[in-house]
């Protein structure tokens, strides 16, 4: 009889991540960058404008020659001409003077601010009246106003998002450097299991958890690759699992994670060279007889054969391993929580975490968290479900009312 | 002089979303569906499961067998062998008796229940006792109990997560009627402007607009093609126009939307076979002129040239409209809200819509929202940025503290 080791908490299980080795890196142009984790950190060397720009439509001044200036008593100024876009101009500007100026253009030599065209009047082709003030920098970025020269502005570990793209480019970088995208490999397992294209015998049931693990890997933006299903065999799993390993940076296994007489996982694992078990069982549920190794120093995983629990261990052990690995940075950005207000009482068992699965409702302004009851061989349940919440180590149950933190799904 | 026609409100705005045809739709395999909007219904022709399944390992019993055991006072059970997995049994139970069954295992003929293996010893090779009672239907999933046949599981317009995957494999669906992804045309416009490989000379700046909107495109699932970079130029910027909407179900110019000299925008498209202005200018700030124009039933933007307008109008009004093309239904899913508490006082214009960027910052259980100054041209506010937070159209401004939702970027 195979015993679990003494089960660990979630907290305990998660310092195994650095075990692990991060990814290589690789550059990629900036376009194939989006949602990537970045591998570098990005310092501008230049100054981003690199020019004073003005931010309207108008003129180029000085705003001394404005100053006082209202609908009563306008400031006259001389036009002396228009500053071309994409170009510095030749003109300068001095007390008294303006350039016509649009949106982007570089503020000519002399003028420290833009009047809006709103606020002038035309008297004739080269004289204007300006009927409000503006301070000297009021209308324009200046030099380095947006970013400086020398700044660190990206850490490495962030991922990346459109605007970081578009940093990149007004930096001119055509590539950037990002930690290769983990590939993920996948197996079913149990004699019950057949492939989606069947239909199932008596006692049979198709295969899910290399569907939903699958999505769940390529959320993560990382690699799935399916290596099918495999009865409850002990030859043929060690087969699979070695040549799962030899491609795949990390193995996901599901079923066979348990105690049963038809659970290999713990066998396999101990009969592969450098293995070693790093925990069987966490104090969660669903989730509880889940397994990690350590494989040639691959991370070699036994999850629930349950399609739920195997999701909610996804979702909230495995999901920050291949984080890790993937390089995303645990500090960086800061984890965003969504809160909710408990629908119903709901009871729990001390000394483990519980996960429910609820569903969001919005009533009167406010998020509600309805829990889904059902056991956790059910799809239907999770295709419900909008999250997650969690009920503590030490919590006999959560009231109604109670503020929970979600996790989406 | 160009006007802006009759500043628009979001609302008013959002209405001309069903001018525009939803995109067709294809099949696809189901591990290529996830984040793809479903494009049928689905329905279930079987029962899930269609056989009542053990959900734990130990022994299949009829309930009433077991009525009334206890660890002082144990029934015993005779056990007539073992369910194999996969497979209907031959064997059937009786009163008194036992069969060894597995997870996932199927309810052979007679038994209504399952008695963990926990919960029992062994006697000899065929007695067992029993320290627990169980009901009937207790420790099994019944059939039908995760879908009925017949059943309407997942309605046209919700998009795929991981688990409907799993529900489309449990239901042995190979493939999948999704819509088709729009293709998504890219436009920069401004003599100003370089490419992102060019050394910018005095006065020029990157092409910024088309690494943000690209990327944008591709979060929402949608496909991005960038067309370059026009200069003011009315026939260069005709040609590519109407290149651009011969190749894409929707075209985004950004710059030229405004209503100085240099904005051709308006010229363009009037300039186009069949093609309607729809509005131009949106009481919203930034952000303001926006143009949306129907060109051959095609979608036709003018977004602002500033990087943070472009950005935003791009999240809070394009998406909408490429989302309802690409299928996904308004009141399928429920937006979810992310809420925070306002870090300080803001004030507001009345009579329009302030989207001000915000960092989201988590102190003592609470997400505070911390608004970040900056004028629109500036990138690295965005990059600084978790999202974007909404000052009502009828607000002068709101107060420290109060409740806002966020809009993550």
């Amino acid at each position: 009889m195979k015993e679990f080791f003494k089960v660990k908490t979630i907290d305990q299980v998660l310092e195994y991540r650095t075990q692990f080795v991060p990814m290589e890196t690789e550059d990629v142009p900036i376009t194939d960058s989006m949602g990537r984790i970045l591998a570098e950190d990005i310092h501008s060397d230049i100054d981003l404008p690199d020019f004073a720009r003005s931010i309207m439509d108008g003129f180029a001044v000085r705003g001394a020659s404005t100053f006082g200036a209202s609908e009563g008593n306008p400031a006259y100024l001389a036009v002396k001409g228009t500053v071309a876009m994409g170009k510095s101009s030749n003109l300068s500007v001095g007390p008294g003077e303006a350039l016509r100026i649009s949106t982007g253009g570089m503020l000519p030599a002399g003028a420290d601010s833009v009047v809006m065209v709103e606020h002038t009047g035309a008297i004739d082709d080269t004289t204007i009246e300006v009927y409000r003030s503006v301070a000297p920098g009021q209308n324009m970025v200046s030099v380095g106003e947006d970013i400086k020269r020398g700044e660190v502005i990206l850490i490495a570990g962030r991922s990346i998002r459109p605007q970081e793209t578009g940093l990149l480019a007004a930096l001119g970088r055509q590539e950037v450097s990002v930690y290769k995208r983990p590939i993920v490999g996948i197996i079913s397992t149990g004699d019950e299991i057949v492939p989606v294209r069947k239909i199932p015998g008596p006692g049979q049931i198709r295969d899910v958890n290399t569907y939903t693990l699958m999505s769940q890997v390529m959320e993560l933006g990382a690699i799935a690759v399916p290596f099918g299903i495999v009865g409850d065999d002990y030859d043929a799993l060690l087969a699979i699992s070695a040549r799962a390993l030899e491609q795949c940076h990390l193995v996901l296994v599901s079923g066979g994670s348990s105690v049963g007489t038809r659970d290999f996982t713990i066998d396999i694992i101990s009969a592969m060279e450098s293995s070693a078990i790093l925990f069987h069982g966490i104090s969660i549920s669903p989730g509880k007889p889940t397994i990690l190794a350590s494989v040639q120093n691959k991370q070699f995983w036994g999850l629930p054969g349950h399609v739920v629990s195997a999701m909610v261990v996804f979702s909230r052990i495995v999901k920050p391993f291949i984080e890790y690995i993937g390089g995303r940075g645990v500090d960086v950005r800061k984890e965003i929580r969504l809160t909710a207000r408990l629908s119903r009482n709901l009871a729990s068992a001390q000394g483990r975490v519980d996960f429910v699965r609820i569903q969001l409702i919005r009533k009167e302004g406010v998020n509600w968290a309805e829990p889904i009851l059902g056991k956790s061989g059910l799809i239907s349940t999770m295709v419900k479900a909008d999250g997650l919440i969690e009920i503590g180590m030490n919590t006999e149950g959560l009231d109604e009312g109670t503020e929970v933190e979600v996790t989406l799904l």
